[in-house]
């Protein structure tokens, strides 16, 4: 009821609905949608009320309602099971416990705040109350584990998708899934599974994107390395459209077929900041340094290092170097 | 203090030791060793007592107590951690519950019963009540996911040294990990792991050793591909003994140098009734028949096939062609 009152305020935003006109619209008394109204604005929202003219609503904080991104939702089971939180230690944490109770594909968990946001080879997440996208998918694919990587490549390129679309701005891809504007991040990804030797039992994406942090929230030590939608476009965006986009754009790489495959790594190409550049990998087997001249279509990056070798990269560490030496 | 006991009267196996000689040995009343002898009777072992000669122990049953398999154990870190549950869902269940509440590498979990004990890829693993080892180890590597089948391949040289030492009698491993004696598996193992993309958080080993069945204990199903060590050497072996060596075993392999890793895939090829059979093997992409040639430093399994073609196995269903055909 309160996410249809506030449906209806948002179709004639800046216009007055009548008290009378939500009750018979929707079928219930006058003293029950002023109680919605005032819960409303307890969450944030701001409503102008007049006893004649009724209620209009003047503006909406960046609250994130499942119910209201389920019912816009297109996909068929990404998001269909949604669980949200104000506060987690981390959502990939929450969303691999879910997974172990058998929670289907698809489940998303989301967090308005995380207090031990997780990046990737345990370091942390920057997730302040209320000022990013964080997020973990389910995901139950029939792959062995050596096939994983490239859910994270085609996660990537779902973010990348989105926040060309929403903002008009194309961002860059660091092999295999930072997600960047200039040099800094926007968006990290953070693939879990638990697997047997030849069979993935559940797969977890945590995708954090960061949308109305100023630079200066960041603590000085990433100030450089991480950005936002605010900080690169001056613009405020709603966290509930970039989830409901991601969960449509990832589902639809996901769910690609084989032949569809090959094009989806030819679009990842197209964002990539790796290809063509000079790169330094770090992995367990040491450092090499080189050119990177191909990412195959398991998603692996191919370096061609200067005595002529090529080296596939399955996974590991990787600097570019660009305008401004490697980042 | 009632493993002291316990030990004491072992030691003198058949023989009377006086409740005195007890009381002053140990530094307790005679009443308090009257009140542990009690206690062991009701956990099953036999212990004749007099009141003039003392208490001789006349036979055990074979019951798992952590702390006398510890007192033993010439381990550095493996089983150094013990937990032991009489009933479980499966060891394996709980050793990744275990994991995640950061339990340290090496952590055993041990039980008496599973009611749901697991085989690979969602079989089940008959596991009735102390009739068989039922452990899982928790372990916590510096590797990639691609690198965990080794784990599994140096999990059944392990168990394969301390069936052919305690039993005398050599089984054969039917790659990667399935240990048989004549056609029928006396032990599985199952290896699951947490990981992100390039790096494994942890990984579990669940081994599962059938000691004390009756063949016509097996459901009719599996009295074919079963079998248990009392049934192959008509003897009965102590699970204490198994799970000390096997924990010492594998924690020997499992921290084997490099260099020493090529000597145990030699030794491992040893057991192997896969290499130099015609096989079948099924995996995602189809099934392949050919002739399994070598097994490589990393535990694949290499098949080369009628037209010549050479094939690396990560992982799949392997059936050997034997005597009695594909088993």
């Amino acid at each position: 009821m309160k996410v249809s009152i506030l449906k209806t305020l948002k179709d004639q935003k800046g216009q007055y609905v009548s008290g009378e006109a939500l009750s018979n619209r929707l079928g219930v008394s006058r003293t029950a949608i002023w109680k919605h109204i005032a819960a409303l604005r307890e969450e944030g929202h701001s409503i102008e009320s007049s006893s004649r003219k009724g209620y209009k609503l003047l503006s909406s904080p960046d609250i994130i309602l499942a119910e209201e991104i389920q019912a816009e939702l297109a996909t068929g089971v990404f998001g269909r099971e949604m669980i949200y939180m104000d506060t987690v230690s981390s959502t990939n944490t929450v969303a691999k416990e879910k997974a172990a109770e058998n929670y289907p594909e698809g489940t998303v968990v989301i967090a308005n705040h995380q207090t031990a946001g997780k990046g990737r080879l345990g370091r942390k997440w920057e997730s302040a109350r209320g000022t990013g996208v964080w997020m973990s998918v389910i995901l139950r694919p029939d792959i062995t584990p050596a096939q994983a990587p490239l859910i994270t490549i085609f996660a990537a390129l779902a973010v990348a998708r989105v926040l060309e679309q929403v903002t008009g701005v194309k961002p860059g891809v660091k092999w295999p899934n930072d997600i960047v504007y200039h040099k800094a991040k926007v968006c990290g990804i953070l693939t879990e599974m638990s697997a047997e030797i030849e069979q993935v039992n559940y797969v977890v994406v945590g995708i954090g994107i960061n949308v109305h942090h100023n630079i200066e929230d960041y603590p000085a030590a990433i100030r450089e390395t991480a950005t936002s939608l605010k900080a690169v476009t001056g613009q405020r965006f709603e966290r509930k459209t970039i989830i409901k986009n991601v969960l449509e754009q990832f589902e639809e790489v996901y769910r690609s077929t084989q032949d569809a495959k090959k094009e989806l790594i030819e679009e990842y190409k197209k964002y990539s900041l790796t290809l063509g550049s000079m790169v330094k990998v770090t992995s367990r087997d040491g450092m090499i340094e080189g050119e990177a001249v191909e990412i195959t279509d398991e998603g692996e990056l191919m370096v061609r290092t200067k005595d002529g070798t090529m080296h596939t990269i399955f996974s590991g560490e990787v600097s570019v170097r660009g305008l401004y030496g490697y980042v």
